[in-house]
């Protein structure tokens, strides 16, 4: 089942050195979820081919604008599309009023459902969740209320081991309350327990999003063992300082809260404008010399969420 | 003396076919202004390389997204670029709102002053003016208000005769009051009137932004002998009809307006998404069929407003 992200921005404060501000799109098993949307989100769309009419939730980390500036012009695309399915939108207070003074000034009537989902950042907060996936909060340490997400499939039923359908002629009606827990009574009247026929789905893959922060171990246990952690390294560890002025943090930093929370793989974003192109491989191998599965989230590159 | 438009964005509605919303650049004597400000505009300062910290007035004609919403980001950029200059930005009642509304959820300190200047679309109303520029409004007819401009260059002074100072043995600090207006006075007491001194300046150039407008022969007698037109041409002339209902024109109506104020070159924008590239040589030859100076507004293009 296809899990995957694909970085549609990654540059920080404004766009720089052909970098486009914060933007992501998550791939769940073909539904897709858009995390942040900078300006020039939409035109990333294109650029990437990406079918962002599958999109129908969007989550906001917090309000500064290259990580909600394009919010708006997507929503009023989707509305010249003739798009008609209601659209989520799980962000801070303020968004819904940032939003909806626009749209009255454009005197455009939107054809969608819009549901704001506004919430406070809070570790661990359920902020979404359905059959196969749970979205939680995770707060950041940053100069305004901000939230990273934590994007865990879920599985709700067991899977069947396929030897016994063939030993037990199990048939085929029976096989999704198996799936369920049943247990199968044969026809001399002899039950099969659940435990003989199944085996416990595989471990949930998780992807967690955490930007923008100083580093903060008060994340460590809620990332413990996350298969795919995007942490920002807005800077250099020669400028720990500045990334503590302004509530970033460093490519160690980074590559630390990853070590420590034994993720899977890391990858780093929200770079610097300071940073040129070829500045980044710096920030690279600072990174991995802390937590060597490391990689750069670079624009345009899709990084799949790998069970272990 | 420069006078010349780039053209950063002419599609209308939606970034599509690799075109951006409308913006221009307009460049006076190395003065900027920026006319209208869709998303993505900033990104293409950087891909044009145009020097914006130049532009001090930016003017938008109405409150349809693709016309303003990347002058947030565009403000917001200034500001992380520490900007010190006042930004002076011309437009419809409710700009002010929806550009404070966002800086005041940011949480950003604005470094520098932001100067509205709220108006109503009027025919010939002065919008801005200063000893060498005059910019003028024009009514457009669309479902919003919605304001054109003409830029309108200015001469404060007249042109000295060069013959007349080597004749008269004309005096270095007598030539800028004789270039204001002032007469002569030889040392035997003659006066020379100022009319044989001195030649009246060029006739003005002037460059004229309407869009988006429906047909309008209202704008003609302000229109009359402008050197460059930019007019919208969202559709061809076999949609007519859907240009009626959307409150747009055709190129054919573009090229029509054109003809009848006699301006010395038109240059089309404002494409319907439906136009990929290959689609624009239509427009652009159903204008030329009317008038035959048209050239399309294409992105990074930039236009001489030439004196005739």
């Amino acid at each position: 089942m296809t899990f995957e992200v694909t970085i549609l921005g990654s540059n920080s404060a404004i766009p720089a050195n052909g970098r486009n501000p914060t933007s992501q799109v998550l791939n769940f098993n073909e539904r897709l979820f858009l995390i942040d949307c900078g300006e020039g989100t939409q035109m990333q769309f294109n650029r990437y081919k990406i079918r962002f009419h599958k999109i129908n939730r969007i989550f906001i980390s917090h309000l500064h604008g290259d990580h909600f500036f394009g919010l708006i012009g997507l929503i009023t695309s989707y509305n010249l599309n003739h798009r008609t399915a209601p659209l989520h939108i799980y962000g801070p207070e303020g968004l819904d009023e940032v939003i909806n003074v626009q749209l009255r000034y454009c005197s455009r009537q939107i054809d969608f459902e819009i549901v704001f989902h506004i919430f406070e950042p809070q570790n661990g907060a359920i902020v979404f969740e359905d059959m196969t996936m749970k979205v939680t909060s995770l707060s950041m340490i940053h100069r305004i209320p901000c939230s990273g997400f934590i994007f865990t499939e879920k599985f709700a039923e067991q899977n069947i081991r396929k030897e016994k359908i063939k030993q037990y002629k199990i048939p085929f009606e029976a096989i999704g309350d198996i799936k369920k827990g049943a247990d199968l009574q044969l026809e001399d009247g002899t039950i099969i327990p659940n435990a003989e026929l199944t085996l416990p789905p595989p471990k949930a893959r998780s992807y967690a999003f955490c930007t923008d922060t100083l580093y903060n171990e008060e994340m460590l246990p809620h990332l413990q063992g996350v298969n795919l952690l995007y942490h920002e390294s807005t800077f250099d560890k020669t400028r720990a300082e500045r990334a503590l002025e302004t509530f970033h943090s460093t490519a160690e930093q980074a590559a630390e809260i990853a070590r420590k929370a034994q993720v899977y793989k890391l990858i780093i974003g929200h770079f610097s404008s300071r940073y040129h192109e070829y500045d980044l491989e710096n920030l690279l191998k600072e990174a991995q010399a802390v937590f060597p599965s490391t990689q750069l989230a670079l624009e345009g590159y899709t990084f799949p969420i790998e069970r272990v």
